[in-house]
């Protein structure tokens, strides 16, 4: 496992720790939605500890919500798959059907700085770091991002060397600070682009534009980020399944 | 129960019976995600049945996905509170948070029809009944819906007296037809208005519109509506949870 998050703490009875090892996989990506985890007795073999051990870790995470057990598909993971979120904004499928690159991820800012009043007011402190991101999808710029996270929580990430940033945010969340995304909520607004959010997205100002205001939660449901999202409104596609 | 439902099958096992009339329950809004629903033996009592009957019914839900146990905190609908969608589109609210009237429906158009392309692509059949609606706050129109059903089947829906047709569709797709709707897509666009849309909405051809577009699944995942629903964009806010 590729995380820098701290191991699980060795005075911990042995399923509090598998469950800490499970969150991470969760967290990380290793374990995702789309297959089922592997079976209670192959985990049993792969760490050593007795099913029962692996099924009290499995009961804790499915009660947590981060776990479902489905009966004839196994246990899968419950938690949003942030990733295909990426894709809602924008028609980033070929008009065939046929999946496109994944958009890049420029980060132009990050500063220690004072909350705007709605971030301030969602997370609950001004005292915050400000990360300012633009996606593009082959080359031509399609999302304006400006990001909020309460400096207390992610205290040195304004640091954090430029090549340890990947494309996703919340992993990194994860492995650099222990927090992990649970939820978020989403609202999308039309407007009319400003000089400067025109520029990066290189339309022009006033022009129609797609706004999404997210607020995303941790475990605990405490709000951690705050970002709105910006882009032109002409190919704007907002996909949302209600389940 | 309200419900036009035809009765269980009296030929079904006593847990197959149950299952429908749980279905019944979570299909009219009776049981809803809110509250967890009444303890397996309350249930058990309640239908003069064996604590074991009602867990095999809700053990058929569970793993429909209809249902979901919570360890201490009972068992929950799981099915989308789509009447919370509505509320999703506009600014319902007033500005002090306060929750505000259900917006009116009021259907002006059902017929018999041939889809248009990309209703009869969804639905994989050209019969339909096409359902136009407006949907109004404080006789302010805010939303115009065009709604699309297979007749194959919704037959009579188009003859259904009128006092039957209560705010909410999908109430009435399962008590008079037996469709469960389970999940539902949604896409969200921007466009402008036509004249035609204009005028319903009291708003000028060519004003900035947003555009959602649904499809509804039934519980075997089947395609069984599709929406176009637009508004002005000015005002317009839809909301998503990604969990």
């Amino acid at each position: 496992m590729m995380i820098g998050f701290d191991a699980p703490d060795a005075r911990l009875p042995a399923y509090a720790r598998l469950r800490d090892t499970f969150t991470a996989r969760i967290a990380t990506g290793e374990w995702t939605p789309d297959h089922p985890i592997p079976s209670e007795s192959r985990l049993a073999q792969e760490f050593d500890v007795s099913v029962g051990t692996v099924r009290k870790a499995v009961d804790g995470l499915v009660e947590e919500g981060l776990l479902e057990r489905r009966q004839g598909s196994g246990t899968r993971v419950r938690a949003p798959s942030f990733s295909a979120s990426l894709f809602r904004f924008f028609p980033i499928r070929e008009t065939d059907g046929s999946p496109v690159s994944i958009p890049s991820s420029q980060i132009i800012l990050r500063s220690v700085t004072q909350a705007p009043a709605p971030a301030a007011s969602v997370l609950d402190t001004e005292d915050v770091i400000k990360i300012v991101r633009l996606r593009s999808l082959s080359d031509q710029p399609v999302l304006f991002e400006e990001i909020y996270i309460p400096t207390e929580r992610f205290a040195g990430f304004d640091k954090l060397p430029e090549s340890s940033l990947g494309p996703l945010l919340y992993p990194l969340y994860f492995e650099h600070f222990g927090v992990m995304v649970k939820r978020a909520s989403d609202e999308v607004s039309f407007g009319k682009a400003s000089e400067r959010v025109a520029q990066r997205l290189r339309i022009r100002a006033g022009d129609p534009l797609a706004v999404i205001e997210r607020t995303a939660f941790d475990i605990e449901n405490r709000p951690i980020e705050w970002r709105v999202a910006s882009g032109s409104a002409t190919n704007f596609r907002y996909r949302s399944e209600i389940n």
